[in-house]
């Protein structure tokens, strides 16, 4: 398929005024997506996004605009070589490299293109990728930089190992569905009693786990987490996420005066970019659990590409892979993501929420299951009930669990009206 | 002082025509400036950039023009407290964090700021901050994420230690000048013959150190490494610099192979982001040298703050701190990566080139020996001879040295006319 136009939005949501994805330190998001529509002769779309939280997301579209000449006019058949042509080009590749702005509008290019060609086949994204051969899904894959820690061969054989379970585990998860857990009682803003309404409710809709936001006050943090581990009693997960906000010694000096509410994991403990804090953090929270075990460490929706997720891995710095679909270059960086986890037995617990993050993550952890680790143990893809009436095939949760979705494509387009009400500066909802 | 205006430039130079700066990764790069004036109400001026190497340049400008809200109206007479503001904005943050395109432009404006600043107080910026106290520089520092390194306590322990012979250094180095070495001869888009001209011209000129590009075929580059060695002896130091071209393994293979033409440092080997991958490198590296001793390992220019130098130096990964003047959040944060590299002991040899990183990280260097580390001992600071005649304040060189700046300001404004002429796409020399 030949690519003809690109059209490109700057799609926000004033998200702000309700408070809702309030967290230590992002107290007042305006819920963003930099859009984009690849669009073939024949009058096929392909949409995609990056997600952002309000100003700023016109340099987001910028970047759009400025990849938009390695796509129009070309091909886009061989999607292996279209991650590495939008990572690659040496000018452009300056300003990250693969990372920041750039590589957030190689996610929505890469993503947009992932729709349009399982659009084309019939087929949701995950099914595409689960009936790809062993060696077709590691030619997705830019290899630079993984082989110190994961070689194309290894990983053609972890994925020929999984494909004789394929078929069973696609009608498992088809009948079943794909675990979840909710945020939506803990962010930051909200009031105790709305804090404990909600986790009430998670836990009456069937989630086994909820998540709260700490790290901007230590006191509120322990009443908030007495709380709702009160609500939820001991049974139910509960992690908590403090968004970037500690230093080491302050992650474990914080988590450990909360640990004795039992949280399933920290969450963003420190700097993203910070491989040797996390490692630190977990090795110094390794038995300060009210069992003597430890507390588990997370991260990822603000990791940058593969390199650091790699490091992440070889450091034994976390215990859960929380990629994003649009923070790094797309499915194909998602799938090296993927592998990598695989390769290192360390599950993937995607982040999601924000503006259709739900929507595409739904897509990796159900290819994950199918045809790479094969497993749901201690898997769960966030779930945050927020703007998912602006997409056209929106998820659907069940019970506590994502159904997996059946349309073709990726899940990514929104409603027109939508894209004409949100658009910043000019949509109805900003006038 | 208050800032009244901001006003943005896409200045873009056609070098891709001579092949200058080509090497493995950036075959063709145009060297830009994302260029920023900020103004004030009584017509003073302060002048900062961001350099990039072509296409995408137009959206670091538009970073720019994101984040100028931030300082129109506004006071910027706390430079510590401007550069965490242009770096904090819970919105912007999140494209970043700390990292990419929002960050070069943070670089631009916090640079433009020290510019205006030192231009006020009639002091080239090395001076400006030489004659601060140390709790004044301590203050400048962004301590987030850097404690479990070096604590506020401890830099001022190190500032107080070098105070007694600021005075002292300075006038020294203001005599004699600071080491550079160049970079000229070896672009890996020359011939051979002009390889070994530049090389011979460059001990001529006084040089101690020529730097090499390496890393796309392994039979050019021991050609031209024993051409180059055979033109300059055995005592002038040979760096290499693979532009981020390898793998571990491949990079070990490689380096092992040009070992036998004593390479003095291996810069940017692989990824800039691979702290675990650069440590694994430089052991591996550890005996290959001529001597039985260690190649050592360089990078710096790509790697994206100081978070990421922060670990570099924690795992022992490198040997020389290659400190980037518009990479990273500018003065501020370079002096946070000043302060790392002197606690851990490791020299700072900045990379320059490109447009105007010369000009901007003479002030770096003179401010580390005056008042941070207090040696010159491995210290060089990169030099390229292009471009400099656009700006007012060129680099003077002389025998190998850098002349220390004398006139007010960063030495980073260029020439109305080069502003005029080089705009993209509208400028004559684009048109």
């Amino acid at each position: 398929m030949r690519i003809v136009a690109v059209d490109t939005f700057d799609i926000r949501f004033p998200t702000s005024l309700e408070l809702d994805g309030s967290d230590a330190m992002n107290p007042d998001p305006d819920y963003s997506a930099a859009y984009v529509v690849l669009r073939t002769a024949d009058g096929a779309e392909g949409h995609g996004f990056t997600f952002t939280i309000g100003r700023g997301n016109e340099v987001c579209r910028a970047a759009l605009e400025a990849l938009a000449p390695l796509v129009v006019g070309r091909d886009i058949d061989d999607l292996g070589e279209l991650g590495r042509r939008l990572t690659h080009d040496s000018q452009i590749r300056w300003l990250g490299p693969e990372k920041g702005v750039v590589h957030l509008a190689a996610a929505a290019i890469v993503n947009a293109a992932w729709d349009l060609t399982a659009k084309a086949a019939g087929k949701p994204v995950w099914r595409l990728l689960a009936d790809m051969s062993p060696q077709e899904i590691v030619d997705l894959v830019d290899w630079r930089y993984l082989t110190d820690a994961i070689t194309p061969d290894e990983a053609l054989d972890l994925l020929k190992a999984a494909e004789p379970g394929r078929a069973e585990r696609a009608a498992h998860v088809e009948r079943v569905g794909y675990p979840a857990y909710t945020t939506s009682p803990g962010w930051l803003g909200y009031s105790d009693a709305k804090l404990e309404r909600l986790a009430r409710e998670a836990v009456a809709d069937g989630y086994r786990q909820i998540k709260l936001k700490v790290g901007a006050d230590l006191t509120d943090d322990v009443r908030r987490f007495a709380l709702a581990r009160d609500v939820v009693g001991p049974d139910i997960r509960i992690a908590v996420d403090a968004n970037q906000r500690w230093d080491v010694a302050e992650a474990v000096a914080w988590m450990t005066a909360l640990a004795p509410y039992d949280p399933w994991w920290i969450e963003e403990p420190t700097s993203p970019d910070d491989v040797l804090g996390h490692a630190a953090i977990r090795r110094a929270l390794a038995d300060v659990a009210p069992d003597g075990g430890r507390i588990r460490v997370a991260t990822g929706e603000h990791v940058a590409n593969r390199v650091m997720f790699k490091q992440l891995l070889q450091a034994d710095a976390i215990d859960f892979v929380q990629l994003d679909a649009c923070r790094v270059a797309g499915v194909n960086e998602n799938v090296a993501i993927l592998l990598l986890a695989a390769k290192f037995g360390v599950p993937v617990c995607p982040h999601a929420g924000g503006v259709g993050l739900c929507e595409l993550v739904q897509h990796l952890s159900v290819f994950d299951y199918v045809a790479v680790s094969g497993s749901l143990d201690d898997r769960a893809i966030e779930y945050v009930d927020h703007l998912h009436e602006h997409f056209i095939d929106p998820v659907v949760i069940d019970r506590g669990t994502y159904r997996v979705p059946r349309q073709p494509g990726f899940s990514a387009q929104m409603h027109p009206e939508s894209l004409r009400r949100y658009s910043f500066p000019d949509g109805e909802a900003w006038r």
